[in-house]
């Protein structure tokens, strides 16, 4: 089978969760088959071969999945990105937008050096907010975005292309709804 | 160098984080080494040798690192234990005591299957609360916790005596302070 296909099979739609009207795509029967595991971290090294990466940064907690699988894929640092108030040396902090109010993610300080090409991993993109958050602190200490990420993409929102239009990088996923 | 000298460089002291008094482990320095994450895997990966392993379940959110690289080098289902209102599926929860008040895990109910002989992972042992309200998880599933996983245990709290009196597994970590 194609890694698209039993992807598809792997990941359960949940109807309305994490609230009324959304439909949630759970990736926990996916971790249950090591083998497709195997393949998908394959696949998001993939997209870089041939290409310098200095580190893999995912976004808490689903992404530090197959974020950190992929830091060690391609033998990089892995670099988390959390929640307000989780990391615990010094930090930086950004701000974004959601549907209602704001939330802010968190990246320590000496987590990059300086000029640095960085990818940032997140199992799945939705609107981009998030991920463009966590593109905003890799470039605050002076590392540029490489490229993001994702095993999944919902086609109807639009963060791939703000993603690729923020960054001039390209947002990979191995599946689109 | 030994292993064990090269993740006590690599785990700093953060004093006074989450709270005055507390001195946390903070591992991310680690998680800049791909290959000491290497060594440590192959470190967690060998205390099951020769045993018959069917799943490694861990616990969010650092816990989901080394537990997943564990799942995949020992080739088994990777299951996520997560805090309340996280997990999107149909699932099971576990009270348990912190110092002041309570806090809440859940597992999917289809996480495991009958008998099957787990591993139950987190970064760090401090009281073994929250291992021990994941192994109760493991049990209600009809289940069987095979052994307890750490890199790092607090060994001035007695949580290794905890989880191998109600286990009576192995409870193994590859630094103690």
């Amino acid at each position: 089978m194609q890694l698209a296909d039993s992807l598809k099979t792997l990941i359960r739609d949940i109807p309305d969760f994490p609230k009324p009207g959304i439909v949630f795509k759970d990736i926990t029967p996916l971790l249950e088959e090591p083998k497709i595991v195997r393949e998908v971290v394959m696949a998001l090294a993939k997209c870089y071969e041939g290409r310098k990466v200095d580190a893999v940064a995912a976004i808490e907690a689903r992404g530090f999945l197959f974020g950190f699988l992929l830091a060690q894929e391609l033998n990089v640092p892995f670099v988390p990105i959390r929640k307000e108030g989780k990391l615990p040396y010094k930090k930086i902090r950004q701000e974004y937008s959601l549907e209602y109010g704001t939330a802010t993610i968190e990246m320590h300080e000496d987590a990059l050096k300086k000029d640095w090409q960085v990818v940032i991993h997140d199992d799945l993109l939705a609107t981009g907010g998030t991920a463009n958050a966590a593109g905003q602190l890799v470039q605050k200490l002076g590392a540029r975005v490489l490229g993001f990420s994702f095993i999944v993409h919902l086609e109807f929102l639009d963060g791939r292309q703000l993603l690729e239009r923020e960054y001039h990088c390209r947002a990979d996923s191995l599946i689109a709804y």
